[in-house]
């Protein structure tokens, strides 16, 4: 611990023993939100005097902030009653980011069960259902009755994530046979026999490899609390709670509104994200972004004769540039969507472009007619003299909407689709990225169907 | 029924026949995707074919489409049946899209506590609690003990959403005295008084205005499975469920990505949005968009003379826009969400203003830079002549870009706050909105800045 200068450094364990009493009283939440505010040394003076199954419970919550850090500044026993006391799969995120020289010190120490859970539940990638699941589950054999496995619940509860479902297993093979839930459980027979108790359909389960997206899809659709988690030989390898997916999919959603945004995925609250970080993660796509956006620049160099002889023209390049952005990220926003919900596969691509084609090509003539009839109106009515070649102007101006919004919404709608196939993040195909990518073929769109429509009188 | 013609239409009893016997086999998510694939008359006899405890099933998931038209379409005595079975939030959803007139002639059917509740449940607002909850819980007096509860628990739980959270109550004033947990139930003893087994804690519990997003910020806090609602009284009204909260979740947050692309939220799959709808969500926006947008041209003709005597500068106006568009969308979808998930409160627009502020500079600054060097270094090597004052013109970048950006950042960081404070949905600061708002301004901010800098010489 680092020497404290100052004031209130002597009365820092003072403290931490009144703060440790008022933190014992408090909702895990609030306990959590309180400890989230001290600094490290301080926390630890705090955590040292809490009961050990009370620290645990505060570890088992992923709102607690900087919990690798803390458990590196734990006394090592203190560390290693937590790590064995917590959630499999809380503490397999934990262990991941402690320091690479204390994990090692750390695992060697750790109860065998627990040392062999965490090497399981680390092995998973970020978004699959392995990441999320816990291996403390309940799980009995076909051949029990009911009161068998109440008194079995009544034993191991304290040590399973949830005792809402129980799993029945073939008493030889392992292999999942059927599920029952507590409310069933508690309405049955003692003498029971527990399968002919239980549902009589097969229960729904996932692989390890299944994508959070998809697991959150099957808890929607069949309003589960808890699912299980089954290997290639129809074992139980662990289960997925309401919670963790909820906790999932929300983070997931934050990360997917910051990548449409234009925005490098961040994890944090926007008040507690550094200035340099918020720089890194803004800058970073902003600089790329604007790099695209230069070969605008280069495209009107380009064009830098029919720009010199029709100044008229460039009066509407914010317009049209900006519609085709408008269409596209339109586009992307529905398709995103639909490709996270699992409405849409990859093999609809073909069905997307033939909607989008069509849906485009209306949205453009809506928007042409309106430009069109602008510059009409305003040279008939004075407001604006486009020159004696308004008419031709303005039906290049309507051609010019009607072609960039149609290709705004193919490409909105197609990059999703590319992005996955690619097995990228569809949601990366941020309405910025869009916007850029239709700008840029925007300018040649324009000035080509200009310099048709325009040739020998403007142009 | 309508008169059907074609070849299979005399088999459509005896098809529905086997239908419905293949239905009842099904999983109630897999039999209601069957019965969503039918048209109303084929599901109508269908239904009339399956069990009623299983037809109640089917309509107690909001993911039966048309629902309110199949009970139009159903016996009176059939639909009844259903509606008084129903999970009274469900068949509140379901009641308020019934037409006028079937509904009059349902409801004085009803059981008496079913139009209770009905009547009760469908007076909250659309994104409240209260529109979430059901009325049907579990609650007991204070007095119980755990056997009795438990007894109680077996006779009623057919008719309980859920029976894992059972509310405590002072049998004279009805009042919320705790909550107990199935789990903590069944591991207390069978003569314990149910007060003492419960949690010691006041239970978390809201109100029916709790908006939506307060209440998932409550079950993911706290890891909860059902919360209690209860009146100004502290008398349980009724209980939300984690799974619907977990479907209002889902469903706004596609309302959400869909307002930040610019489109009408939509709550139907991508492809079963009709044509004319699609062209509706997507044609109003843009339309809408598009009339903000030609501002922007409104604003290049006041600067006619500028754009004649200095047409290099046309060169960068996509590059300009579209950096204060991007700016502008990352700083709105990172205070969006920051929003949703209640980590920024609408008294620190201060703060976020502050912090937008020194972004924005830093940030416009990086950009600056880049499309300064680019013209020095264009010019320099040859690849493009800006004229005798690129010097000139590269500093009249740098300077737009720095305002811009910073400008931009602003907007896009206040527009949600503006929206929240005005009791509009933050979420419908869209990025092409905040691109639209700041396009035009931007224009007048750059031609002003390069008046200043370029007077007397270019300009």
């Amino acid at each position: 611990m680092k020497n404290h200068t100052g004031d209130c450094s002597h009365d820092l364990p003072k403290s931490a023993d009144i703060l440790a009493k008022q933190i014992r009283k408090m909702r895990f939440a609030d306990a959590i939100d309180t400890v989230n505010k001290l600094d490290i040394d301080q926390a630890v003076l705090v955590l040292k005097r809490l009961p050990i199954h009370f620290s645990i419970e505060l570890f088992d919550r992923p709102e607690l902030q900087k919990s690798a850090k803390l458990i590196e500044f734990l006394p090592t026993k203190h560390a290693i009653s937590i790590l064995n006391g917590m959630s499999a799969d809380e503490a397999a995120d934990v262990f991941q980011e402690i320091d690479e020289r204390t994990r090692q010190r750390l695992f060697s120490q750790l109860q065998p069960t627990t040392r062999a859970e965490l090497k399981k539940l680390t092995s998973y990638p970020e978004d699959s259902a392995g990441a999320l699941m816990t291996t403390e589950f309940i799980a009995v054999p076909s051949t029990w009755t009911i009161e068998t496995t109440l008194n079995h619940i009544r034993e191991v509860e304290e040590t399973r994530e949830t005792v809402y479902t129980v799993y029945i297993l073939n008493p030889i093979s392992n292999q999942l046979l059927s599920a029952i839930s507590l409310r069933r459980l508690i309405l049955a027979k003692s003498d029971e026999n527990i399968l002919d108790a239980a549902q009589h359909m097969k229960p729904i389960s996932i692989t390890a490899s299944t994508d959070h997206e998809e697991v959150a899809r099957l808890f929607r659709r069949h309003d589960l609390l808890s699912v299980p988690v089954i290997d290639k030989d129809n074992r139980v390898i662990g289960i997925v709670t309401v919670d963790d997916v909820f906790d999932a999919m929300t983070e997931e959603m934050s990360e997917d509104t910051h990548k449409f945004g234009g925005v490098g995925a961040i994890d944090k609250p926007y008040m507690q994200i550094s200035f340099f970080e918020m720089l890194k993660k803004r800058g970073g796509w902003l600089c790329l972004l604007f790099m695209g956006e230069m070969f605008t620049a280069s495209a009107m160099q380009y064009f830098e004769k029919e720009l010199e002889k029709a100044i008229v023209l460039t009066l509407f390049i914010p317009l049209i540039m900006s519609s085709g952005g408008n269409s596209g990220s339109q586009a992307t926003s529905l398709i995103i969507r639909a490709l996270a919900l699992r409405e849409l596969k990859l093999g609809d691509w073909w069905k997307i472009i033939r909607r989008e084609l069509s849906t485009g090509l209306s949205l453009g003539s809506m928007l042409g007619l309106i430009g069109f009839s602008r510059i009409i109106l305003w040279q008939n009515i004075g407001i604006y003299n486009y020159g004696e070649h308004w008419f031709l102007i303005a039906l290049t101006i309507f051609c010019t909407l009607v072609s960039i919004v149609t290709f705004g919404s193919l490409i909105g709608s197609m990059l999703p689709f590319i992005l996955k196939a690619m097995r990228f993040d569809p949601a990366s195909a941020s309405a910025p990225f869009v916007a850029t990518f239709v700008d840029v073929t925007g300018i040649v769109i324009y000035f080509s169907i200009a310099a048709i429509i325009l040739a020998g009188t403007l142009l």
